[in-house]
């Protein structure tokens, strides 16, 4: 089984990396671009062939080691 | 309209982040990960509200900016 999981800051969190490819896409020439936002995606391949058990495990390497649950958000799909 | 843009490295380009955070999630106890590896998730909101208008400047930011094509690879999402 493949866990796709997606980790972003929290809104109102100030994203550096988002503003910094904003300011060079503008100066880049690309006009239309209101908002930047960049997050991690990981992809983890997992040796259980169960649904439940692959959620549970991936929800809890997220709150462990793979997302600040301080600042930032995350979502996981088990695919 | 959204864009979401994901940038991974090429299959064969050794992941370093991917393979610190396996290390890290073995030493943790999570035994049944085979693989991980991590990329990058941009969400790009536009102003244009025409979807090939969209693609075409959100594919040329791609190639100028956001993906380093000699070894990362991108897909793209017009939401």
């Amino acid at each position: 089984m493949t866990a796709v999981v997606n980790v972003f800051l929290k809104e109102g969190v100030l994203d550096p990396q988002g503003k910094a490819a904003h300011h060079a896409l503008d100066s880049l020439g690309f006009a239309g671009v209101s908002d930047v936002r960049i997050g991690k995606q990981i992809i983890i391949n997992l040796e259980t062939e169960d649904r439940a058990t692959a959620e549970a495990e991936v929800k809890e390497m997220c709150e462990t080691l793979l997302a600040n649950t301080v600042i930032e958000d995350y979502t996981i799909e088990i695919n």
